[in-house]
């Protein structure tokens, strides 16, 4: 029994044309001879006017009753997913989370799938029929429904592909797949045949929206192989692959990123003790207030430092507000910069090759665009450039890394 | 623990100020003191809507997956009920009738409860917390999901008082309780306070719809008196209470009903022979379709009988083909009449009391209007009449039996 799991995001699946569409896909795959289990999202913006009608009824509804609302979205999906298989003549079942043995952990609205229960999937898998598979969802130790926050359905593939030993998961959704860049605008931009989940964790952290983080970790922990492709066209995608899987040999930049979303907070005038960053960090991440590109600078000769970093806008506010009372206690002052965006080159081997770290700045200096902030890894170099100079900088870096005719490794 | 179960029907529901007005109702019966378990059917229009949906994906939707579907639609509405009442200040909890521990047997679209666990439902109560039952729904041994048949809410509502060993059960719906005639047909038409399930179950096959059939059979059985009243108005509507709660003494009319939904189906030229009945009846029920007021009359001469009977005008076709080979093999011939009306009398000691059934002859009589045909139990008097003439018996019936006065027992 060779398993191939699917997963059809709310897109591919947002009316009954594309719920056929989505099923002539897996009764494809079936008929070639593959036992398909297939995570189905909820159809269209049913989450978000489930989430509107709540919120009608309850401003701040409970997060329990939240769950058992929400996961009705996937439960039409794959009952519907199930009837279109059928209605094409293939015997198909639609498990909810609960049904399919997807236990949970953790709060409500951003649970931890804890074990998957793969007796029933199994079953009904040998008996030939295609399974639609709730995303999203799971149950928890007293059979309440818990979900698992958003993208959610991305983790539930992952979590089935290595729950039932197959090593692949195709992600259908209305992206063709992984780019240099963003073919919007960057028109060379080019899609990338493969990619290392490492690399595309830190695309994620640069901005780039293709799939949920989380599920990025778990594939690369488990060794599972991501194909990103879309559903409306029948060309394959990117591979987001294991490290494991590639040959690092060399230093290379595989694709770049702009994020227009961010906002830069400086903490200036703290005082140059031990404790001081992590105080302000801590300060923020217990208001789960996320953060990027964290930069102290070294003391100046007054003994004070800087502490700067981006967060999304729509966390500015709250950011302010969870740092006032530390820099009060601390003398410092907060100070939120908008109107900039973050450049990122994502790659391998950047440690060792600095020479790509210096193509970066300079091309960035051809184009007399001024750098305020820089953070490098391995993986990732990512400046802060004035907003107005994003899309420049996008496209000089992509012609200057060749990313437009570079063929990768096999 | 005093329980009480109420149940909200889909208009109850149908929108977030709505479900808002049915959580003021439990919250302010668990604020005088009582344990409360409400049934909650799908807002609105949602379980057609999503019917729609289906057969837009799949002609003919498999049964098992369509549960699994519009189930979905009593589950989006306990969980905005339990949101509701939490945002009344009052712990909350919603249970899908897998939680609830409702266990089904039967087909799906139409299966039966077998069984209630109410451990859960117990627990929940016994902590203070108002607990939302999705209604329609519970679950198969195999964890599937299965529904109930149209007015499933109805039923889920009785049963759950019998299992929580109750003996009350509130019906919100649009209607104010049970009439002595429809008050759209005859002004005068009052509102009873009471009624037994038995007189209940003959005015429903006369025609009216109040509650589901089902339910009130099960209430009679376990002794469960059902209030049914108004989820938009605060008085009391009408008790339909078990016969074992009611003093027989006399025979008196309770209500009457008028239906023009039905046709009259004529089997004539029948051979007069044993068996010959019961052909005609098998024939319709293994088509499940319904039929009322059987009546066979004495053989002719010519050694034939004739069969009538009325069902609905939206099974007609469907009958007519049910006969056709029998009536071939028999020689018999199949006449369908439109244009008719069953007018019925409802209420308890017919049998022992002809003056009733006499009344009612001699006012149609007097009001010049043809009786084509009569069945009599001793619950029911039921004529049938040209349908231009149904308004016109149901008026004169009312006056005739004194229904707008009358007071009955206490």
């Amino acid at each position: 029994m060779r398993i191939l799991v699917m997963k059809f995001g709310g897109t591919s699946v947002a009316d009954p044309e594309k719920i056929q569409r989505a099923a002539d896909r897996a009764v494809a795959a079936r008929r070639r001879g593959r036992s398909v289990a297939v995570v189905v999202s909820a159809p269209g913006e049913m989450t978000d006017e489930l989430l509107t009608l709540a919120r009608r009824v309850a401003p701040e509804p409970d997060h329990r009753e939240l769950d058992q609302l929400l996961a009705t979205g996937e439960q039409v999906g794959i009952s519907l997913f199930a009837m279109a298989c059928r209605a094409r003549g293939v015997p198909a079942v639609s498990l909810t989370g609960a049904q399919a043995g997807i236990e949970t952990g953790g709060a409500h609205t951003r649970a931890q799938i804890v074990r998957i229960r793969t007796g029933k999937l199994l079953r009904e898998l040998k008996a030939g029929r295609i399974v639609a598979v709730a995303g999203f969802q799971g149950v928890t130790e007293d059979q309440d429904v818990a979900t698992l926050g958003r993208g959610g359905s991305d983790l539930t593939a992952v979590a089935l592909a290595t729950a039932l030993r197959t090593r692949e998961c195709e992600i259908y959704s209305d992206v063709k797949g992984v780019y240099t860049a963003d073919p919007r605008l960057v028109s060379e931009a080019r899609r990338l045949d493969r990619i290392t989940g490492e690399e595309m964790l830190e695309l994620a952290g640069a901005g780039a929206q293709v799939m949920q983080p989380r599920s990025i970790e778990v594939a690369e922990r488990f060794g599972v192989s991501i194909h990103v492709r879309s559903a409306f066209h029948p060309q394959p995608g990117t591979w987001i692959v294991p490290k494991g899987d590639t040959m690092l040999e060399k230093a290379f930049v595989s694709a770049l990123a702009l994020d227009k979303s961010e906002v830069r907070l400086n903490v200036t005038d703290v005082p140059d003790r031990p404790g001081v960053a992590a105080s302000v960090l801590s300060a923020l991440a217990e208001r789960h207030i996320p953060v990027d590109m964290i930069v102290q600078s070294a003391p100046s000769r007054a003994g004070v430092n800087a502490i700067s970093l981006m967060t999304p806008r729509s966390f500015a506010a709250k950011a302010r507000e969870a740092l006032a009372p530390l820099a009060r206690r601390l003398g410092a002052a907060v100070d939120i910069r908008d109107g900039v965006a973050k450049v990122s080159a994502v790659g391998t081997g950047f440690r060792h090759h600095p020479g790509i770290a210096a193509r970066m700045f300079d091309t960035l200096a051809e184009h007399k665009i001024n750098i305020h902030m820089i953070v490098a890894s391995d993986l990732r170099i990512s400046t802060v450039v004035d907003a107005a100079h994003g899309e420049t900088a996008l496209r000089a870096l992509h012609k200057a890394y060749g990313l437009a005719r570079k063929k990768r490794r096999a």
